[in-house]
């Protein structure tokens, strides 16, 4: 099944990662690949080293993306997500992986409509696939069997709350 | 901090619970008590298990609690579940603590307006704690720091698909 969580509210990648909880808690294999997420501290990382069958692996560089700013290098980096996404769905190993910010990353162009779509049409029904990231595309709307948008209603960041380590991160 | 994850989509619970799992990694103690959810089959639950401090308690009966149906065990449970987060709370060992399902407790009437507000006002600032469920009471959405709607788009119950051990549950 094909799951998105988009929207500008905060709980997205929150939302996948509780459901590798839950999933990890049944047995289930999980694997989330972090798009656009660099080298910074990361809390559900290292959760994660301490558990068995739930890996996240992180293609990004040190800052933030933007949009109006792309390198080649950020296109790199998200290459190489979607290649490991692709092994890591034909290699029959996981139930539930995660392309976390892959919706933000086709957004910017860093990668391909087409690329994703395949991607998501390579992957076995019993597979639960989930991409995250606000801006989903109006084609992977179509093929999903989920969406749920976060809508934000309220956030203490505009209130000038830095992020806060073990929250944000 | 006072976090609410509310609407009618999925991705609630999971995302308090994936933020469990982030604080968990950074090394804060994360408690949950889970209202209204009774003794069926519990992913999070088991996953938790394997953790240190990372704790879920559930107040609730074996079947699913109707709003024109509710029963004074359905309150017990709830008001038990109430003094639990009080005393979690009180003991100030916890970083994060999620009331789960609280919104749907109180908007059927299971626990008063007043005692919600009064363990909000009695959290103490250094603590986040999340209140989920569905239709959240506009008291509660006004003392919150931050709020996220999860609004269904799709959601695949409606092609008749049943809950999915290790992703509903």
């Amino acid at each position: 099944m094909i799951r998105v969580y988009t929207g500008n509210g905060q709980g997205k990648t929150t939302a996948a990662l509780g459901l590798g909880l839950r999933a990890h808690g049944m047995g289930l294999k999980v694997y989330m690949v972090q798009f656009m997420k660099g080298i910074k501290e990361c809390g559900e990382c290292e959760a994660v080293k301490r558990m068995t069958d739930f890996d996240i692996i992180r293609f990004g560089g040190v800052g933030f993306v933007r949009k109006d700013r792309v390198t080649q290098k950020d296109k790199n980096l998200a290459h190489q997500g979607l290649e490991q996404a692709k092994k890591i769905v034909a290699s029959g190993k996981y139930d539930l992986i995660i392309l976390d910010e892959i919706n933000v990353a086709l957004d910017f162009g860093l990668i391909e409509l087409g690329d994703v779509l395949d991607l998501i049409k390579a992957t076995p029904k019993k597979i639960e696939l989930v991409l995250t990231g606000r801006d989903v595309h109006p084609e992977v709307i179509k093929v999903a069997d989920l969406v749920t948008e976060m809508k934000e209603i309220k956030h203490y960041y505009k209130k000038g709350v830095k992020a806060r380590r073990g929250l944000e991160y």
